[in-house]
């Protein structure tokens, strides 16, 4: 029996408590405010706890050393080198969670869509991402790889990456210098131009545009993750600026079923045990919300025996939830009575100073929606209130009487900050992300124009399928005169785009 | 303390076992084979059911009678204005379970939008039906109606209404020359031309089209609410021969969710329940379909302790029943084992012979899904298998070896021929429809084209909050702050159009 | 293919409007309140309907005729011995849906357990007390059969058995007179005395207590299956009375779980449905009391998407209602609001009319409790209000300002009332009694006393296994290790007693 | 605004992965099997991280130091009398979740109940623990106390104790002669006799049994609440040894249904998360027992879209499963297929290494049974297999083929090592514990005899009803005339023993 220590397969992901503030973006979001992705914190910061492994003492910066990798090759720019066995066996982990992509390696190796394609990208960098990259590369593409948030990178998968060949640069702990160096690190290189764009945030497209605007000749299009890059890039559509065809995967059925309702139905529980240990049986909350993270969250709740009500500004949502058995109420029907306070809403101040000193002792406010806009924080930020911290992400804001709130994550997203994102999760954005490369840089001249695309309905049904195998779930083909009845390809796409 | 007896307020609809044959209609309807409303049934036939008095003796046909009603008109043709009251207290219990119709009228009284307007309607004719026209009148509409169904005339109802002075053309039992004649009668009249068209089934725009095609330059446009009639009306446009502008009510979110998701899901229980009383828990139960009336069945179903297996083509559905608790499986791996087997697939011979021939003893089979092209019934009428009539609806098809199949409705739609429609959900329906008729007679030049259009998103919402009140349920508004924060109207639309 | 038209198997029970009063029987059971059964309904009448031929133009009282079955046996009384064929079908179905019946008759059949066993039998004659009694007679017993209500005999059923060659003595509709004579005709006989009895109700009892005291000597046991039977025999117990043992069927676990908690979460709905077609989501509900049979309404009215508050007087009742996600309030915090109202006490006068002059115009008020005396519709019947009979069991009860009150089943049981009860759960408690007999009949000498016992638990388990194939489930075996590390018999009993 | 840091108010308990071994006591527990409480856990050890603040370079032992709190009061031995003002706000934090002991206070602080108690206790030395001790000297106790874990003392809450006035003989890490000579010390003074005994494992009640037998003259009960302690109780029962009345407060209805139950329901979903951040949805997992354990794991794993198997080997758990939508398996048939394996039997062995040969790839094995006997841990300890730890209580185990299991905290229970006990289910074992032991106190001579006794039913509802202000829940009362209908008092006990 051999005893060996490896950290375990999923990332933990937790915002510090220093704020990352050079990053001056836009965050109102307008409709798509619900619309949220792992990808979306580009814009904050997150927790130290994302390394697996202590350098501490090494405090040189990466872009003060020579490092080179067993090949000999020193294109990349990472903590520490040394580190890339330990990031392999993380990358191996992952790879079992993610089957989509492997088994898109194995499918589409033989005729190698993405040779000749010249990616760089600009993501978070972790385990997952790394499957991912390799994935491209098996599928016949070259990579140039920076971080897109200045904390989240796994020094060690960044490292096996080097080690592979790859030519990344990031670093935990990038200073806002750093950031755009690394960035530029990748676009900026003699005799190598990018031909695609993978992008998570914006950034990396917001710098090729300022700097080397005539890059985008050779580039076949953009592909961008997060709700922010998408809000940029339709921006830049509107105003006749994009010029290059740009691919919205964020909002793909699969992936907004899975970051919305699928993931939030579990991530609430999950975040409010792990920093409050509180019992959800019998215990009063207030949802504010009933899109797809607030029927998500009221799920799960009611589920455990909570007796849950909801606010609501549409009147859609609104019925959908009375028949699926809330109340709906105004806030301030409940927030003397609530044990619990949970925003998904998208807007700003739904929940402001007056609620605050009118909820009973002990209330938990937290917040699954948007950004951290939603708690009016601030408010709490007088005199006359104490703040204590009793735990990593937990508050008590105490009033003058006494009167304690249990303030979450400061009133930033409770599950990006609190509790953990399944790599089952991150495996359909990524495989989603793949199919779009794919599909930008094979399409036919005149497919696609200078426009931003939702990924055609009958790609985002293949990046199911192949999530379909890990449930053991068989599928049903149809026949031919059924297709012929239904009017519809054997193939699908089998829904209209507006599904749901 | 007074005892009288009167029926109950809610509709038991029921399919007659004979089967209305001359109407040819397209049976293939695409994509929009999930999408069901109780007018789909009009080209079901009805049971006598849902008559409430007998009135069995008079076998005078109405065509034949003279009557007028208490104020002497006599610009009708029912079967007897003397159960007018009958009728009025039938009218007046519906009122009470639809309440957004009765604060329409209220509302919109003073303005009277629809004054002017001259509707020719051709609907099922019940006490939820009267509450319509009776609210288009007090909107200021003048209105003829003729049934859009042989059998669904609620005689009673149809009485009342002519005795209110509404010219009503309809009773239980026309013959198919009588059906065309009472359209005729509506819309051929001297000194009165219509100048918009209420629809169920497309049968009254047909008979205009071909016989007074003139007319149309004088109606402002179709509302059409049946999926059989939009099917009729997106080919008419497709071939360039729609001449005016036509509202597509089927496809709106409220009533999607309502007649589907919500109403199955009910549904489901209590028409299984009242064909053959089967305990609901530990059954092993097959749902063919995860489409939104799937999603009811199998969330009513797992709720009542059954273990529910799904089938599916379409990935993505599949991979929601996934996550939603279901094992994802091919017919034919548990149709040995299981109880029960319904299908909701919109597709044809979903569940043919060869399954039928494998089924245990005692399986019950029903649809729930699109007309009876869904279970092969047909191939079980050969001369080795005996069938069992042992209750109204319900079947014993027995094999040569003793074992029974339950066949239920002879595999037309269970909900509709099994259990009732509440009427909440046909309120959400007229409103939808007065709404629609509003907005197209009162837009201003050019605002619709000679299209089908979906009903503006923010209507959708209208009805919506006209039935929050049923529920006590209170709206959050939003603030001046928080509209400019997520760019929206603060009156809606809330969402985008493909919002489900 | 040939079309026969032959009823369901499964009994649709419903009580007449007029009611049985001869039967005199004590209405308060005390704690036991909350434990009913099928057999409970011996003290009401049934409806007509529960008779699946008709047969209204033979007046003649069977007393008055003179039957022989084919092989010339005169000894039974039924109404017409031509209707065998009929009842021979029924009660072929219902052995489709009593497994364990059948199993018992071929597992126990070599052995012939009750042979000797001479067994009055005095319960509702059904298909499924058929199969109970041709499962008896299988296992070597001699019957002797009445009705135990006057009522709810099925004719044809009872002629299948007269066929059959069992002295059966009921048809329906008997008069008080009639019903004693019955009683009289089975135990009163020339040459043959019973040696135990199988009752429902405890008039057979109390009649041979009465009348043959002396019969007793030879009685080995009593098998009651009643509550009020039960507290009847507890009574002479306690008053020294008591002459032979007697079994309590109605606490065996699994009877109370089935005709409890498992049977009201579906008949809660199905009653609902059948008499008010209300549409549950959405709904606010107000269940009045938590035990079991509350329990199964909560539940299943939850996941139909109602907002269900619950009223209790006992703590622990209310702490679990708490842990499942209800709102405990006292019935006067939710009155005005409530859509619906479901009494679950045991206990009288809980909605009393102060509560319902407070109700909701529309509300619901129906009973799943004990007997009739929950809901005080006494008070109901004032000359102010107005009764109208809107449908079979459904009442509409008018204020003098219009409000309406809609009253289920005249507050008598609404499952009973207004829903079925499947076979399945009849099988659970036939089996038990025929487990009781044979345990009773074959008891050494001494271990039972003249007392009331529960059924041992290992039996409880055993009519248990016999149940688990009708769900293809599969029971995992102690290894002898594992018995012996718990301290257990590998066959059992697994669980103490008291266990739930 | 002040910021101050402080721990959280709920204790994070953990096994540490060295093991307590010197404590032989019987780990079969019969059919108690399934009744755990956290006091199981006596004979387990905790990790270091039970402590809030770091002591780490203090190695001098608690017995050589001399300490005195403010008072100059020196009758006790803890850690460091310095941390007492950081124990006194853990104390303070968990009063609020301690809300019965509160009303318990102020109730019965007029008449002193405990007047003349001197009790000495055993227990886990928690905030939780102290907030009840300070409970029983409000009522009048004197108290001495050690700790029934030598891991398991939190040292500031025993240093708070300790400034209090308590004789506290406890801190964490103490080595077996520690934990004797501690209880010792509270036993063993000068002037002063217990004549009260609160234990929890029954080492304290094993003390004075064998050194200070004579004590037992002035006792006048024990009141224990683990399965260990009470199953030593009815040996010495039946062993004819028990020389003063014992209370078992382990199976009172409330908190069997606490901590199995509704307790099981949250943490089985915490602790799998906490772990491996494995997404719910989906999954296949096979839970082994149906008991009140198994049910709520069961129960939660469904609600977030699990498919869940049950294995059984009792007939009657068997079709509550069933009945409950669970497929009733033998492991056999579904350890290949499933991806979460979970014990919930209090057997032994039940997964077995041919079990474990035969899991899939990443399968999650845990217990959340009894001990650590359920899964055969042993059995994975052979030279073939490798050991990874990846996280603090998760191991990969590898087969030579690469195949991974993750295996949680070696097979010992799952939620006292990986989740956190809610200080709400805490406080109802402490105020049943109060009111044990003012129950056995004030007893009149001859209410209890040399004998184990359960809580009266009336204080078991007591108890309850002390805990629903919670859920600002509104208990109806009886009228005079109902409680005479029932046969009941009007203030309980409501329901017999058996009720669960």
């Amino acid at each position: 029996m051999i005893l060996i220590s490896v950290p375990l397969c999923t990332m933990q992901i937790q915002f510090a408590d220093q704020k990352q503030e050079f990053s001056k973006r836009p965050s109102k979001i307008g409709r798509r405010s619900l619309s949220r992705s792992i990808s979306q914190s580009s814009t904050d910061s997150y927790s130290s706890a994302a390394s697996y492994t202590d350098s501490s003492d090494d405090e040189t910066s990466p872009r003060d050393k020579q490092q080179k990798n067993s090949k000999g090759n020193g294109d990349f720019c990472i903590k520490n080198i040394k580190q890339a066995d330990f990031g392999r066996r993380e990358i191996e982990i992952a790879e079992q969670e993610m089957p989509a992509l492997m088994a898109l390696r194995k499918r589409a190796q033989g005729e190698k869509p993405l040779a000749g394609a010249k990616v760089v990208g600009c993501t978070h960098i972790t385990a997952q991402t790394a499957v991912l990259m390799e994935t491209l590369s098996a599928l016949g593409a070259q990579c140039r790889w920076a971080a897109c948030n200045i904390y989240s990178t796994q020094n060690e998968v960044a490292a096996a990456l080097a080690e592979g060949g790859f030519s990344v640069f990031a670093w935990k702990g990038e200073s806002e210098d750093d950031f755009w160096w690394c960035i530029d690190r990748c676009v900026n290189v003699e005799g190598w131009q990018p031909n695609m764009i993978l992008d998570d945030g914006g950034d990396l497209t917001h710098w090729i545009y300022k700097k080397y605007p005539n890059m985008f000749k050779k580039i076949k299009g953009i592909v961008e993750e997060s709700v922010t890059g998408v809000h940029r890039l339709y921006q830049l559509s509107k105003a006749g600026k994009l010029c290059v065809p740009a691919m919205n995967v964020n909002d793909s059925v699969t992936k907004q079923k899975f970051d919305n309702l699928y993931c939030c139905r579990e991530s609430i529980l999950d975040g409010l045990k792990r920093t409050t240990d509180v019992m959800f049986g019998g215990k009063q909350v207030v949802v504010c919300g009933y899109g797809e993270v607030g029927k998500g969250c009221c799920a799960a709740l009611k589920a455990m025996g909570s007796i849950v009500y909801v606010t609501e500004i549409d009147p859609i949502c609104a019925l959908q939830a009375c028949m699926d058995g809330f109340r709906l109420v105004k806030l301030n029907e409940v927030i003397r009575q609530v044990d619990i306070v949970i925003t998904c809403t998208g807007n700003k101040n739904v929940v402001v100073r007056e609620y605050l000193d009118r909820m009973k002792n002990g209330c938990i406010v937290c917040n699954m929606g948007h950004s951290n806009t939603e708690i009016d924080v601030a408010s709490l930020r007088t005199p006359e209130l104490t703040w204590e911290r009793v735990r990593s992400q937990v508050d008590h804001v105490i009033w003058p009487d006494g009167k304690r709130i249990v303030l979450l994550a400061e009133g930033r997203l409770l599950n990006l900050s609190c509790s953990t994102v399944p790599t089952f999760v991150l495996s359909i954005t990524a495989t989603t992300q793949a199919l779009a490369l794919i599909e930008l840089y094979n399409a036919p001249e005149g497919r696609y124009k200078q426009d931003v695309y939702l990924l055609p309905k009958k790609m985002d049904e293949y990046v199911a399928s192949l999530h379909l195998p890990t449930f053991d779930a068989h599928l049903t083909e149809l026949s031919d005169e059924q297709a012929k009845y239904l009017g519809l390809n054997k193939n699908g796409p089998f829904k209209p785009n507006y599904y749901r």
